[in-house]
């Protein structure tokens, strides 16, 4: 377990340096590498200008290089050193430049005077350098080159997806996006558990669901993706998680869907509930990823997120801060759990019909502890609710929340039940 | 607007002095001044014995004079210095009586040793004298005369309507009291500031809804008004305010309808909450006056009361304390303005349905503010979640609740959305 | 009524000394002396091995004598003493152990140590005697002869039942147990306040709702009861009560039916809180008598549990020490008075209408009283909120709780506004 932790900080190790955007080489060349982890995994083009509900595939992003060579004639920013040094999606420019000229296009964040930002122009043609504040002001007056080499053209959105068929077409939908380039925590944590997720997922002998799992950019990425298959996905989607910053070790947040109450948020916030009960909850109205195409107004899937520390809550976000020190396998370990914990209520939830009136004889069938324990105590009062609620009418998932306790409690009483015919699944 | 409060206040104070019952010629001046100021309104007149309900239409009471001469020969008590002396619906008089005679129908307040009392006796034959309590405890024992010099016979009871017609056949309605003598707050103050909305709303170029506005007698008023018009009222009356007691500077209330879910109740909080947090919430456990008739069973009409300071709760309540001080020209502005503040708040509302599925692209539109101030990041959000919760079924009012913010914050992004064809009103 | 509680208080103390058990002739026994104080009873014998859903009839237990006589020839266990020394349901034995042998058989409660524990062994047949702590730590190695001159064979099941009916089909249900032996609190309370409740209700001259009243051993009685009548309670039954724990000075609990908001359950909440607002509210989680039956998945009953110190929350609780001094006469007596204030409130529950529109003119039938109280001013208030609710929706006790006032209070007022033809029952 703690080997997948680190199994998990070293792909997101070797990920990180990749120059990814919302188009482009760098997504294709992470999706390659997830697919060595993830052989079922189909990458999927999209050419540039397909028309997505009110949007269309913008034009593909390409970089070579980019610095930027000071008066006295020094890379004085090099993004080979870092690709956050370039404002994402910036256009090709190769000139002279005094330093006036030069700030205009230039992005540091005086209260974090040490961090490159991120900064991207999708969708307006522009270009720009990002560094560090205390860089900045070193910067002297005089004349400064400026080069990127960069292309912006007709080519695709690539990503990735991969459907693990089960025993009912009903689906799990599992997204997360792989459009951030040298950023940790958001947002190479998604895809690499969601990838060690998937792993799981497809080693499964017996799968009750189907498995829709997939690897976007952001925004346009899940717009492309709904304005391709949103009608099967509405008739089949039970519940859905958008996978966000989930490998630092400081908090557990979830994030609701628009309408709240559905499946994933219940099961969402049954599992955070009982395996860590300290979790922020934020609303709908904190919502800043893929939830807002997936909860849209008739879209309405029942997605909500999962995370560690939120996107927009810690200071380290969307900086060169957030780096490969800030998530830890710990902390990525404990987010793949939280989310397989999440997905096996979702396999386990079934609603049970008692199939005796009054109470079961339990002793006759031995299945009254002969020793008293204060753990055999909890089972039978446990084991006694199950019974009382099982009136075809509750979910197990809404049993457990009845009486209080975590859902995988139940498995095995469940599973105990059923074995003496005193329970059945209906519906 | 400051001179709109000085005016409502120089309209109290024209119409202070006027000996106001629930019927009689009192009732008839003060109408035909607010028609000054209001040309449309009708005046009507429902003879006495007509059948509402359970009621009859009383006799009509007129009063001339009415005074105490006391032992010494001078007017101790006289209606002309203050019409809350007699007491209302007072049968004539004409005699000698002693002192403890004379006490059977005196009317005083010990806690309040210098206010005359407000009292009446509409439904029992009688009569009677208020004085303050000070004067009161000086009556020496002697032989006093006196005389009330009224009227109580067959007539009429008198009210004011004005119906405002609009797009929509759906109404509006506002119903405030002309019964009561001088006495400021409760209630000069909800006929002066109805009249002075109901101006506004006959200026009004584009009424979506047809407005019912009527100036009745409190209790009987509303009693028979309903017992005319229920049908119509019970078929198009979408909301409506009680209006009473709205002029004093001290608080604003809040009284819910029987229901206490209805679009006025809505609309009420909502205006309340965002202009005046510190609002007073009354159930309708707390009612006294026409929301009694409005929400009765059987009738059920949409009622709710917006108040500054609520009758009964402030000290100077029926009494003559309750002057043209206790109301100011800013108290009776500002409870102007808060209703309306809910007139617009229902001329605006509609149920919304975004026209394209997930975000649409507002770049592209020019939608995105360019300069991003902190008050554009507040505009932004808000469209953001305007967009977000229009899905055909929420009302802009039920997106305002739900998103937290003033609904007068979404109007101009509605327009603007409107405008770009991403929003339509739907139903 | 003081005389009430000593006369139930005396008919615990004749029943106290009987071997109950959920067979056998001590029930047979306190059923007949209760059939003394309550004539209509029927009692009735349900064979032994008749199946009654996932059970059967157990075989029937007597028992004659039982004592341990210690090593140096006197009675150190003497089952005349005190009924509580041997395990329920032990098989006989008479045969000669070791102190070791002894032990495993010896039950004692090492927190209570002056205390005889109350054990059974309905299911799994064995043998075993109960002492206190204390003297079981005197016992001395050496031999023992144990006795049980007990029976454990065919026979039946005995339990008491009474119909009384009334104008309609519809049923209250009363249930509780008569198989504890020496214990009082828990349960000779119960059946003994049942049947003064069962002699109150026969004696009552229009009864509104026919009462089904059952005295049955805990668990397999209430199981068995129901395998006879599922169908007609299931089509009858509006409310029921376990009536059990009733008899101490403690507390008042109530403890919730498995839907927690039937009729049973309204009326149990609006007592307790009117009566006795610092009553203990339990949720069906924890449960532990014959509402695990009564509410069990299909079968569905509306029956809660009103108490005073419930099972399982007081120290005396299936010990010794839950004896004559623990439960009271004003304890009984204000536990019979719980039970029939709930009752009362089922009775005059009806769903009432206003006859006329808008409030009815109360002056003119002498409705409002002439002199103004504080009572008389609490009557009219309460007048006029049961006026404005009773819109033919709400019940009665929905309107108790709406107004917040006692049920009680309102009944005077609905017979007079019935009187006057102000108020009609519908539905």
């Amino acid at each position: 377990m703690d080997d997948l932790g680190k199994e998990m900080h070293r792909l997101c190790s070797d990920l990180f340096p990749i120059c990814r955007s919302i188009t482009g080489n760098g997504v294709r060349k992470t999706l390659r590498q997830l697919k060595d982890h993830l052989s079922e995994l189909d990458i999927v083009e999209i050419p540039s200008g397909e028309v997505c509900f009110d949007w269309k595939i913008p034009k593909e992003w390409n970089i070579r290089d980019a610095y930027v060579i000071g008066p006295e004639g020094d890379k004085i920013i090099d993004f080979e050193k870092s690709n956050l040094h370039v404002v994402g999606y910036s256009v090709p420019v190769d000139k002279t430049v005094t330093l006036e000229e030069l700030q205009e296009h230039l992005h540091s964040l005086p209260d974090q005077p040490t961090a490159i930002p991120y900064v991207t122009s999708y969708y307006e043609e522009r270009w720009g350098f990002c560094l560090p504040e205390e860089q900045r002001k070193q910067l002297k007056p005089g004349t400064y080159h400026v080069t990127i080499n960069s292309d912006l053209s007709d080519g695709s959105l690539t990503y990735g997806e991969l459907i693990l068929p089960g025993r009912s077409e009903k689906e799990v939908f599992l997204s997360t996006y792989v459009c951030h380039p040298s950023l940790a925590n958001n947002e190479l944590s998604g895809p690499v558990v969601t990838t060690f997720v998937a792993r799981w997922l497809a080693a499964l002998k017996d799968r009750r669901h189907t498995y829709r799992i997939i690897f976007i950019p952001e925004g346009i990425g899940s717009i492309a993706y709904l304005s391709r298959h949103l009608e099967v996905m509405r008739q089949r989607i039970i519940a859905g998680f958008n996978v966000t910053c989930i490998g630092d070790d400081r908090s557990y947040s979830y994030l609701a869907s628009r309408n709240g109450d559905t499946l994933a948020d219940q099961v969402a916030l049954h599992v955070m509930k009982h395996m860590h009960p300290d979790f922020v909850a934020y609303t709908y109205l904190d919502r800043q990823s893929d939830e807002r195409q997936y909860c849209s107004p008739g879209v309405d899937l029942p997605v909500c997120s999962i995370m560690r520390s939120k996107y927009g809550e810690y200071p380290e976000y969307h900086t060169s801060l957030d780096d490969l020190y800030l998530i830890t396998p710990s902390g990525l370990m404990e987010g793949y759990e939280v989310l397989l914990q999440c997905i096996r209520c979702i396999e386990r939830n079934e609603t049970l019909k008692l199939t005796v009136l009054c109470e079961p004889q339990l002793g006759k069938r031995g299945l009254y502890p002969t020793l008293s324990t204060k753990e055999s105590t909890k089972q039978v009062r446990d084991m006694m609710n199950l019974i009382a609620y099982s009136d075809g009418k509750h979910s197990l998932l809404d049993i457990a929340d009845k009486i209080g306790v975590p859902m995988w409690d139940l498995w095995p009483l469940v599973d105990r039940l059923k074995a003496h015919e005193l329970l059945e699944a209906v519906g």
